[in-house]
């Protein structure tokens, strides 16, 4: 990668690690079908401690969106309550001739399924005209996605996690807006938490963002700013790795700006479109990775499953270490 | 339980087996209180063929809701899509100074919590001016539960998993709507399954009623008519036992119609209200008791927490079975 | 129109009467364009008796809609109400520091913008790959409507109205689905209610849709269903007399099954895309009808504009009749 | 209201000009129960240049709604596109069977009812425990509301308008935040529209706010900040006239900060509690205020109904004035 990168770095590095054909012309799963037996197996020898430990950001209005893309913070409203039931007069007119005793609350959710902790799925990410093993993009209409849907996870993300703790491996509080992540970086913080990333590996970067977030009192420009991140140099790594999906505590996962002047977010169309990877975002690891420094222990056993929305590109979940 | 059981069996019941103060005045997890890290550490001992099994419905239009109670199935729509990028269009208009090679797609969804695979979180459900731990119903307003939220249960919900599947157990395709399920029906399928229930369990109770949905061709009244369920007759083999959480593959876990004619649920007040229950509801149990068919085993580890909607009393979610 | 009707046939109409070029190249408004002042005030001195009668259905979880195309009845849910303010919590957790003695109620509403009564707006038609006046249909994509939005409609849609009351003038309770209206019908109509249609008037075409759906107790398939309503003989009727609108009381305007075996919807095709004729839908004409029976005047001043919604190709309203 | 206004100053008020009972003990229009037929026949005379100018600010994510309360501005997404019919791929996924000519796009709104142009319903406040005329708050619950709906006015607002355009009548571009408009200022600028304002009348009140919004590229803290606006000095140039309705260009009506320290929104409680007087808010009047400078009439017919959403406490519309 000598010069300055550009669209044809990102054509290069993407025909390098590409995926396309490797499980079959119909596959929508890419790099979760790495994810064998054995790997589950190993990952249940994991769980030591009995410790679970949520990895997900609550779903609220007080998340990081801001509008951008369309993007907002869910919206939650209830459909019945128990005021109600105090005050009297849903009773009356609504349930009266059910019952004097029972009543049941019940909410409703309206959310981008991108807009908290999230996967994204492979058909997030169009490149020229195609998505994920060379579908035509407009396998993804307003209808929603024919391929690459996220529902090709849902009997999936299971395995062994691994934490990369990058500030506390580097000394500091968080990365800062900007700094793009290598595979030196990712060394350091495999070293640090004395852990070796491998095959069908689940990888969390911590990069600190969420740290930064609540030090400085709010979201700030969280969403769609500057952010530290996954750059190009953490291609090589990744790709041959063999790893099962990769999740940061940013709001998408590579380093912003983004390296590459005339194409933007050159890792997605690299990790996703050309490889296949499932990519994770908004992953809150403040509390796990307390824990990992407290016990040094930086692997689990992971279970983070998308809830499984048909022809959707994108799933909230919350996704557990137990260790 | 002599005589006609009425509301007076279900005070009497709902006493017996009182939770109430049992982990202190400001509790809102109830029975996942009872699981430590020794369950959960037992709980991974049962991973042995490395296969990880969901056990939910997709979420989707398809789904089994049909209005009543306010509860509709998902809309999932699209906010960015590729067909846009083939078509030329929105490109030009909307992302023309961003990027000519890189495009994402964007989805939302529209659902009630407890539209589809779903846990109740313990501000469900009002008994008179209750909700669990006695608190005030009007604990659950407009804006929310301020007790009994789901997020109470974010770190939770991992720990040994049981399926009972009753119709196997009986020699039958599915229990007919209206059946009552005691303790000797669950008994009977322990049995069958060679497992013992016991402390901190996370217990599976197949009806076949979504098998039953599939084979007639369509939901019906699935979702609010008559269904097999856990009866009064439940009570003490459920209390007894202190387990975690219990699920069915029914709209609402219990026998319906009640068994009570005075009074709605009795099943949710006693287990929800009064014992502090966790329950779930539609889990599609149907590929899990395949494959507990086929080995033989009943039991696996169990990873289902709830999304954390902040104020929520119910949540999606995507329960995993691992083997 | 001799032989079978078929996409030739709907060709060779939408070519006689297209409106393409009319008013310009970058026209949006189509046949609202003939509305001149003198209209509206000629439209003015219909009020006389000082009534004013609502054309429209009430937006609720009761309307019509099944889920068909995506569309489902209005969902109305509360973000604050009263009954929180009676029961006493939400005043304490939400609003505490605010007031003891005022509070707001607010709500929201999720609805498609044509699950009522409605206007489709010219952009709602796609015949080929090209909507009204020519342009290309991905001038509605994803994000919306570049042409053909509903807000081209925002100052508009005020003029003279006139009530065609088919059962009424041929003595029967209702038109039978699959009933096909065209020339003869709607002048004896015309006749029956002693009144002329010409240049810029807003025409109501009553086929007793609505009122059979009462009267059976349920809406049936009324939406998407078999419904009478125009068909290619009203064609000529139509163009030749340069109307501002038209809209009737059933679910889609024109007749169904479809007159052409090869081409769905073919008066959607030659009145919107070619005339740039505004259509609307789901129009209730029962009280209003009722009003014309006893005073004999089918003519009246009509107001009804869409909400402007931005890029939105169609848009719900409250038709208003004023005489 | 010698000395600083406070609880007391607006239960005084509230209760000299309180229409409680004055139509009936089961009334929900309040004052729409003062427009005759007499009112409506007058309007129309109003009627003369022919002239329809829509007084609503487009429904869309640009609008002045922060997320307070809970408002945010409207999510419009598209459920079918003319885009993918360029593509090509939902015709045949989706449509095949259908047809290869006509194809339709929809779309879908998600909003609070009082996010833009709207009207209150007299259901939309509470003072203390009460709601207009008198009946309980708990009227107003998680199901919406039984009494004060929007429905009440599904057959109305048709009138005569008068625009008082403060800021022209006072030599200024708008006024500013924290501005009570008092009778004073009512008369001026009637007497500068040359208008009488009397009964039934359909009443306009321009601050500039949205004229300011514009002129400082942004909406900034319309929504919920500082605001020009009608304060207790109105009271009785309001009641003893017994107009209609009343709207202003401001996001609720009323001057802020509120003139009582001890209670927030006093002249909703006066206005909309005890009067039952219509209020609406985010009206834009820049165009009409424009075109009644040009021609110095500042009366005209007014035609502007909510749309009817059960149980619903307010509701969008399009307001139009016709010259």
């Amino acid at each position: 990668m000598s010069g300055n990168p550009n669209i044809d770095t990102v054509r290069a590095l993407a025909e390098q690690y590409s995926n396309w054909g490797r499980w079959g012309s119909e596959d929508g799963m890419g790099t979760l079908n790495l994810v064998k037996p054995e790997h589950i197996q190993q990952a249940a020898t994991l769980v030591n401690s009995g410790k679970s430990i949520s990895m997900a950001l609550p779903f609220d209005e007080d998340g990081p969106q801001t509008g951008g893309l369309g993007r907002f913070n869910p919206i939650h409203l209830m459909i019945r309550d128990g005021a109600d039931a105090i005050a009297g007069t849903s009773i009356r007119d609504f349930y009266g001739g059910v019952d004097k005793h029972f009543r049941g609350t019940d909410d409703i959710i309206i959310m981008p399924l991108q807009s908290g902790t999230q996967w994204d799925a492979l058909g997030h990410v169009v490149f020229g005209d195609i998505i994920w093993n060379g579908y035509s993009a407009d396998q993804v209409s307003s209808k929603g996605a024919m391929k690459g849907a996220i529902t090709e996870a849902k009997d999936s993300m299971v395995g062994r996690g691994v934490l990369l703790d990058l500030p506390r491996a580097m000394g500091v509080d968080w990365l800062e807006p900007g700094f793009s992540i290598g595979a030196a970086e990712l060394d350091r913080a495999a070293s640090f938490g004395n852990v070796e990333v491998g095959e069908a590996d689940f990888v969390f970067v911590r990069t600190g963002a969420i740290a930064r977030a609540r030090a400085q009192g709010g979201w700030g420009d969280y969403a769609g700013g500057d952010a530290p991140g996954l750059g190009l140099a953490s291609t090589e790594w990744v790709g041959e790795r063999d790893i099962a999906a990769i999740a940061t505590d940013t709001w998408g996962l590579e380093v912003r700006p983004n390296e590459t002047p005339d194409v933007a977010q050159p890792m997605h169309i690299i990790f996703i479109v050309h490889m296949g990877l499932w990519l994770g975002e908004i992953f809150d690891f403040e509390a796990l990775a307390d824990d990992c420094a407290e016990d040094g222990t930086y692997e689990f056993m992971f279970v983070g499953p998308p809830l499984p929305f048909t022809r959707a590109v994108g799933s909230p979940l919350n996704p557990m270490a137990i260790k």
